[in-house]
């Protein structure tokens, strides 16, 4: 053998060299402590999981069916229950079309994978979730980005501007409900708008529908992009928010031409999605509670949501900014003047026990209404603690801002 | 806006353009199709899943975690059991260094992004596991080959001109235990040799040891690469085979250095992987049964190994090659003269519904030797089918090769 000197350290790949955790990663870990109360995470309540009948699915599932715990194929009755849920959403697809993921975030991952080379660019909004960045990393992307108004949401300008300059993103990332971390939903005519540059140019869009579902005025319910459009509108939807995060099932709505290619990515990703998570939670969907279930989240977050904004604009400082959101978990909160958000969240967590998280952990580009800015979620505590919880913090701010 | 025209199909990467569905992909829908005789894929048999232990499991889970739903921290309680796992393979770790995947196949996966830049190359045997090579694809890799001996396994000197010629692969991907497909496992001086190799030019191995427990004969059982090196080796574990698959959950052991960057990359790739999977394998685990499990199925598995490789030595042509495997799932067995096996397979499947996985489904590089081979897995029928099965299928090939 050679006489050569091995590496000290493992050489990683050029994009791994500069990663650190994520902000939501170490949230988690301080989220989940004792006592903490949470605004930082987009965690459901978990008082409203529906834990009885779906220990009864379960249970059914392993008394009735022999190959529960075996590998199998996505399961169809599974993905005919996803075609009834998305004609709720005003989409027409059938069951062909309805590619089973491990959670949404497993389908903004393998799209990214299927529609991104390396290098290629991509184009999200200044300050979205950083998910999607997480997911697109690894390719080392070009991102491509625009400003989002705090109270319209995607600068359609700005998009259609990169896109005369020449620019032809691999994808262009969109949250048309709830925007996280904004929660924006955007107009119809910016809907139509956005689609409509999507066909025009030749350039697929991720629609992010997590938050579809949890809508809080039924009067203002608009259809998602892939409602809008078939062909060049990839759509990601979830069980996590709307049934359990814990059980990892989402899905895609998808040309079903791509369907081989699809499925060896996936496969080649984690074989298939959890077929025991499949089965259960189509066993808990024949027992026809989802909707009622939905209507009970709709319900009690539409109450949170009402409570927390009431409860910021009653105790943070004048001059904050903040809308009122219709989906989703989250409200964004813009502070009048700047200060260092990561002292308030060491203060807040240290000495109030409360975690929020900062705008910057969402910001592609930094500027200083980001800097100045807060996520916090109202779908995990209940109103008297959002009441309580958002005072401390507006008592903390007074005092340094 | 310009007047430009869209165009007629979506922009996908361009390593997705050439894929096709896998061949493992297709069987999978032959293979559980009622009625049909499958030696194709690496199922467990599902006759001997622990099910009532596992219900009883989840209904303990549900019952008393409320927050058995929620999104998660990895499990300690889970990977305390697998670090004693772990110890009966020979290896030491701390739960530091346990990272858990939604499979084994998860963890090829997040380990490619983890090491390999796009284009840049990786080491493979010829003859290997589709699944590695799918999760490497969309970064675009060049891949390096040595081929391995049917009776020893990997051609370590080949692999040594490699790295003499100049070659620093990403990683080395090894299975050293019940090789998937050709069903070898590596000797004790091979393994030290390979390891020493990895020290010496700094290339990182990423050992996959799907297998590894389920080994039939406890004189001869060795220990993985990672008992013989900690810090180049990255060992990949699943409880698929001695569990259930589909559960999915897998781990790695790594350096712990390194926590914070897999981490982020997990989070982007599915969030985690399934907390109410990881509860529930941890309070199964608690029932102390596995390791009785697992004795049962190398119980099982060992005898119907056996029933195999006799009804193949029986009843295939003279002259066919195909060696007893210690470990793993798995027969391969390559025929005396040239025969086109998806013909094969047809025939077998149309006319005697009996399914296998032809050679070229794992070949890199194609060769005659491969050309004229089949896997086939002996875990997932019973002794009495498998001789029937192999008998007839032995009198196809008698008629074509």
């Amino acid at each position: 053998m050679q006489d050569i000197t091995a590496p000290q350290s493992l050489p990683l790949a050029g994009w791994a060299q500069a990663v650190r955790q994520s902000t939501i990663q170490q949230l988690l870990a301080v989220a989940t402590q004792p006592g903490m109360l949470s605004f930082a995470l987009g965690l459901p309540a978990a008082e409203l999981f529906p834990s009885d009948a779906y220990a009864r699915a379960t249970a059914h599932v392993l008394a009735t069916q022999p190959h529960a715990l075996q590998y199998g194929m996505p399961c169809e009755h599974l993905k005919h229950f996803i075609v009834q849920l998305m004609a709720q959403r005003g989409v027409v697809c059938s069951t062909e079309q309805v590619f089973l993921t491990t959670g949404a975030q497993q389908g903004m991952s393998l799209l990214s994978r299927l529609l991104l080379d390396c290098h290629a660019p991509v184009l999200v909004e200044e300050t979205i979730y950083s998910g999607i960045l997480q997911a697109v990393e690894p390719l080392q992307p070009h991102l491509l980005t625009v400003p989002s108004d705090a109270e319209t949401g995607m600068d359609l300008d700005a998009v259609e501007a990169l896109l005369i300059e020449g620019h032809r993103p691999a994808f262009i990332y969109a949250i048309s409900d709830g925007h996280n971390p904004l929660g924006i939903s955007l107009s119809l005519e910016k809907r139509q708008r956005l689609v409509e540059l999507s066909r025009q140019y030749g350039v697929p869009i991720l629609e992010d529908d997590a938050y579809g579902f949890l809508c809080y005025d039924d009067s203002w319910s608009l259809p998602p992009l892939r409602a809008l459009e078939d062909d060049w509108v990839f759509y990601i939807g979830s069980f996590s928010k709307i049934l359990a995060p814990a059980l990892r099932v989402g899905w895609v709505i998808f040309p079903e031409s791509l369907v081989s290619v699809l499925s060896a990515l996936k496969e080649g990703s984690d074989i298939n999605t959890a077929t025991f998570s499949q089965r259960t939670i189509a066993a808990y969907l024949e027992m026809g509670q989802l909707s009622d279930h939905i209507a009970d989240l709709r319900q009690a977050y539409g109450l949170r949501r009402d409570a927390m904004f009431h409860a910021v604009t009653t105790f943070f400082p004048s001059g904050t900014r903040c809308y009122q959101p219709r989906n989703g978990m989250f409200l964004w909160v813009e502070l009048p003047r700047a200060v260092d958000m990561e002292v308030v969240l060491r203060i807040a967590v240290e000495q109030k026990k409360i975690a929020f998280v900062p705008g910057q952990a969402f910001s592609v580009v930094r500027n200083h209404a980001v800097d100045r800015s807060m996520r916090l979620n109202f779908s995990r505590c209940d109103p008297e603690h959002i009441m309580q919880g958002i005072a401390q913090l507006g008592e903390l701010l007074s005092e340094l801002v």
